[in-house]
């Protein structure tokens, strides 16, 4: 019998917003899910693992893999290649095991037109929530600043909407428990059950007959 | 200001599944939601509590509150009526707390229509996932054995699939949980959060125009 597939969670965010942290405190903890371990073209830093930190590849390895589809998303930064390859995401999905993948916003948009049924969870920043509290108490800040911040929040915004879940990182070990919370939840969404079920069914009534 | 609006979690699941049990586990420890108590005309017994473990009414206020469409949802079982009464429900929520209900399938149908926002948890028999093993070990039960639980667990598939989370009930302690989960992931949807920060927004706007 085939395992049911696992989870494939989206975990990004404005950069700076502190994925890192949040996705370090995640994994210290018990968990049932793989980290995927990006591919990169920059240069192999002292101490840095090949195949644990990075997958550390040239330009032209990276290109290939490009080409041949094998990326799940990418990007360039800098003169560098980022991405995730494809291989061990689907592999590790097909074992029936829950892949993180954490990931600058633009790659997650490509994740979510080739995965759409992927779990996307959005790091905010914690002044969006002060900010809402800041303008609760009106005429503290100038026009200008309160201008300022809104164009930022609106940005950040316009990026949460294709999203499922908002996580405000205010504490990082509050935000680490919710995303952990979200993947339970999500192991219980009715249309994940419901198939898993109809499936049995469908495959029962064939030997019945 | 207005707090935000608490969330309605609808708890529900076939009859004889453990609702009552498992969420008596769920108010055990530290939670942020309210129960909302039902109201019912059938006698009080010895021990009960007029407005904790129900509101114990007439019929013929019942179906007074009925009338005056104060009923978010009832139903009558044996004679008696059982159901639960809006104004705690819209107060509660108003207020920015969640209102946990625990009602039978027919009443979670009502609040579907009423409220499609509520979060719609099912609480299974954990025979559904023994069924599952079983059939995956074909020949070990009759074919007709094999029915009966299929047809069974077709009904109860039938009424999953309204609902928007799917919980198995093999052990309390650990549906409670997942309830709780669910809960915490619901508050971080990004419908939720979105709209929030939007209604901040065009507030704004009037502000600084």
């Amino acid at each position: 019998m085939t395992k049911d597939r696992g989870l494939l969670i989206v975990f990004s965010g404005p950069s700076g917003v502190g994925k890192g942290t949040v996705r370090a405190k995640i994994f210290e903890g018990k968990n049932d899910f793989s980290y995927s371990v990006s591919m990169t073209t920059r240069a192999q830093r002292p101490g840095e693992v090949d195949g644990k930190d990075y997958f550390f590849r040239t330009r032209e390895q990276f290109e290939e893999k490009i080409r041949a589809g094998l990326m799940l998303e990418y990007a360039e930064y800098v003169g560098n290649y980022y991405g995730t390859p494809l291989e061990y995401v689907n592999e590790t999905l097909d074992a029936g095991k829950d892949v993180f993948l954490e990931i600058e916003v633009q790659g997650a948009l490509q994740v979510k037109e080739k995965v759409p049924d992927a779990v996307f969870v959005f790091l905010a920043p914690p002044d969006l929530r002060e900010l809402r509290d800041r303008l609760t108490r009106r005429g503290t800040d100038s026009a200008e600043a309160i201008e300022g911040r809104l164009v930022k929040a609106r940005e950040e915004i316009s990026l949460m909407k294709d999203y499922d879940y908002v996580v405000v990182n205010d504490e990082v070990e509050k935000a680490a428990e919710l995303v952990k919370k979200i993947i339970a939840a999500e192991h219980t969404r009715v249309e994940r059950v419901v198939e898993k079920y109809r499936e049995i069914f469908e495959k029962e009534e064939v030997t019945l007959l």
